[in-house]
């Protein structure tokens, strides 16, 4: 299929080489040109701009920072809202905002464009070794359509519903759930460590009988190391997340105080620690907070 | 072995029984006698009085509801204290306050007997189906010396170090970790219903990608069911627990809003929907709280 | 002085009915000019758009609802911005976001425009009275020149600093303490009237000590009362003021969260009772999480 | 009249002093006589046990740390409950737990003894200066009783109820007021200071507006000038009495988000600072939590 494919960060990268190795036709675009090279010595295209890479493209995916770099990329003369054909599918794989999902849903049809939110569960590794899980949502037929990119990237696809933004809200759900996990292991191994037991310890007893998921393994290891740098997913981004998270609560008058909770920890992460932390260093602030070196 | 048991709940009993089928010799107690029946015609013997549960026994077990109901047993004329011979070992199951395991830790030191903590994870149907995990503390002795007991009655059982009470604390410790397992899934599952998407929906997302673990599975189906009688695990114990939780975290001067969040919710719950429902019911206080029928 | 005032509300009512009583040629706009006849009645000048009442006036003032409804009464053709001459003086009198009050600083003095945050403290009664308290921020001329239209309105008048969007950080802090208050008076109330104590007793005992401050009688006669209709300063308005805290303590990196209480009671409040009721309605949700009526 | 004073700490003794200044004969008794010295020459009688302190007394006063002192007091061959005549009275000024404030009232009513609750609001200052305000429950013919002797000490007198426990828990909900406005002067001034606003700026505004009340002048000076030692209030008994107040929480059902951040921020006040420190630092722990210095 010929795909064209936007944002070239760790994942974006990633999951484009997978396209390639899958035999599909990319053409990719990114800011700043440096990422792209890698990609195009693979045997991929390179776009001058996103209208470029949507021109001879069946389907578009984007994967990019925020919601603010995801609207420049659609508007303006060579975005992709101008660039995409008719009865093309855009399919944003970025965790966005559910007013955002809607808003981008409602300019693409006006257009006769279709699109799908796809936001993917996996860290670098995952994404890598072709390892993700796909959330997607909208029209059956546009999901049916990208299958074939789906099934080259990911162990799973779930659909959830037909308005693309639901995506966006599973996947904003999940964010905060792993978030949660962190948090509730960082105050229990504040509390194990400070009453003798070591956070290791206590890890193994929990991941060796009732939470026994790769999260907890993965999170726990790192508190109980306290290695929060190099961030995997630095806590700034953790925080947009959680603010869009928010947002959506706000809007929907939902009361999250376990939201909170996170939010607070972040902040204090950021404003103790700087940005570049992972932002599984909430379980730091836990510590901190405790006394404890953090 | 010779082994006494005291406190024939829910538990106490499934766990007798694996006792027996696993070819000890058991002689129980309990304070209402009537909940000893299908024990005796099983095989096992009925004391009078923990003492004379004791009195043959080279291990006694309890299994009991919580701290005062311990502290009754061991106590007294009649009760563990008096009754167990020097040598002896006394394996407390239930979950019990870290400061209570410590003062019964140097009661029996006093005697010359011997104490274990050992309480276990894992909701009836698993104590019946002999699939515990027990978290154990205490002298290395003691524990190879309880070996054969554990085996009968669980699939792993875990060593925490010396000192009985860090048992305790673990124990607590997967206990939070649980409730919030069940608030963040509770909060989540609330967006999302408000937000269009079926918890169910969430909840598979969620169990078939990243929270592939039984506890958000178990838990899961009883949120998004709204499932929250008959309890599995009583409200009220459940905030006991958390009671412990935070005794020790004062004690060792540790924030923990998280735990906090959880007291809130199961104090909700409790008021509004009175005490005989799950502790998982914390979940539809947060639904409640969004205005939906929790 | 000839003064253009935008935005009849019940403040903005009250505010320019007092600047007319004093003296000062008023010149009025509203969206809906039905709320302009009493004052027009009572010799304000009637104006057509923000521009027509910026021509002839040497100073500007806006009291509108939020942030975007100013930012539509400055934007366009028929706007302040275009409207305003050099050397004017707009004085911005609503709670607006501290980002918001930055920009638009730097919007009027690219234009040679004067610009002050002027927020107010006070309901509806003591603008009428004239008693308000005034909180200003910017160039020291400005806010001299500004001192007789308020000296009209108010009993008291700060001054937080040259920059005037610390004008909108106090007042949205102050807003922060008042919401503060009636939370911890929505908690202990319940609390004592589940132990038998009247909330109306609790509350004589506070104001009559400690607690001998105007905030605290006001709020806790409406709670003592239940009286949360009519909103005296819905639920929705101060939900904003929230978000606009909450967005400054994000900016800034300060976790705070007795914020996150107050966020989530208003969020329940207008969840469970619509978005009517007062923003001390955050005290019923105390209440009924207790179990009582609320 | 003839008076017993137990527990010369900086209350008790002020307390004491001004009983003397007005005439009564007081008899004094101290766990460590040292502090009972000032009061003997000035004229106090000095009695070796509670019992003494009571044996020719019609009333007596106890001001003591905590339950446990109150009770250690009570107890015994020398106590106050073998002491104290029939038809005696003692009143309890300290802050005790609702549900020991039962158990005392009972138990001297099984003795024939009248008992009151009678807490005070003040710090040591205002105790000197015989302007403490009494919080008194209990049978109205004891409040009379006790009437001289609140005159001599304080301002004012509440009397909130016949059931002792219920001045208790008024008092309790006082001190949880006063620590939430701690709180939430802590979170506004860390915000305002962050955001280029001096805290002594923001209090300013606040005492000479809406906040006019000694409470937040005082703490609202503590916290600007970072003045957490020597301790008026220290931080352990600050949670202490949080404790009392969530045990009556707990019992009576009551979920209360504001009092669960004022825990933790005394606790990691204490964590972080030492048992020493006021119990306004918890000013400083949202300071920190920020970056801030604290």
């Amino acid at each position: 299929m010929k795909v064209g494919f936007l944002g070239l960060g760790n994942m974006g990268a990633a999951i484009a080489a997978n396209l390639l190795k899958a035999g599909h036709e990319v053409i990719v675009w990114n800011r700043s040109k440096l990422k792209a090279e890698p990609l195009v010595a693979a045997g991929a295209g390179l776009a001058g701009s996103p209208a470029q890479a949507a021109a001879g493209s069946d389907i578009v995916m984007t994967m990019l920072a925020d919601d603010a770099a995801l609207d420049a990329t659609l508007s303006g003369s060579e975005g992709l809202y101008q660039g995409l054909r008719p009865g093309s599918l855009h399919i944003s794989m970025s965790t966005i905002a559910v007013a955002t999902a809607d808003e981008i849903a409602a300019a693409h049809g006006g257009r006769g464009q279709s699109f799908l939110c796809a936001p993917v569960f996996g860290r670098p590794e995952a994404a890598k070794a072709a390892k993700l899980f796909v959330v997607t949502a909208g029209e059956a037929a546009a999901i049916d359509r990208a299958a074939p990119l789906f099934a080259a990237i990911s162990q799973r696809v779930f659909r959830v519903g037909d308005k693309p933004s639901a995506a966006s809200l599973v996947k904003l759900c999940g964010n905060f759930m792993i978030l949660s996990a962190v948090e509730a292991l960082g105050e229990a191994m504040t509390l194990a460590e400070k009453g003798g037991v070591q956070p290791a310890q206590l890890l193994e007893v929990l991941t060796g009988s009732l939470f026994d998921a790769p999260i907890y393994r993965t999170y726990g290891t790192l508190i109980a190391e306290r290695r929060y740098l190099p961030a995997g997913f630095a806590a700034p981004l953790g925080l947009k997340d959680m603010r869009l998270v928010g947002a959506s609560a706000e809007a929907l008058r939902v009361p999250m105080p376990l939201l909170s909770v996170l939010r607070d920890h972040l902040l204090q992460a950021i404003a103790q620690q700087g940005g570049e932390v992972d932002w599984s260093a909430i379980a730091s602030s836990a510590a901190r907070n405790a006394g404890l070196p953090g």
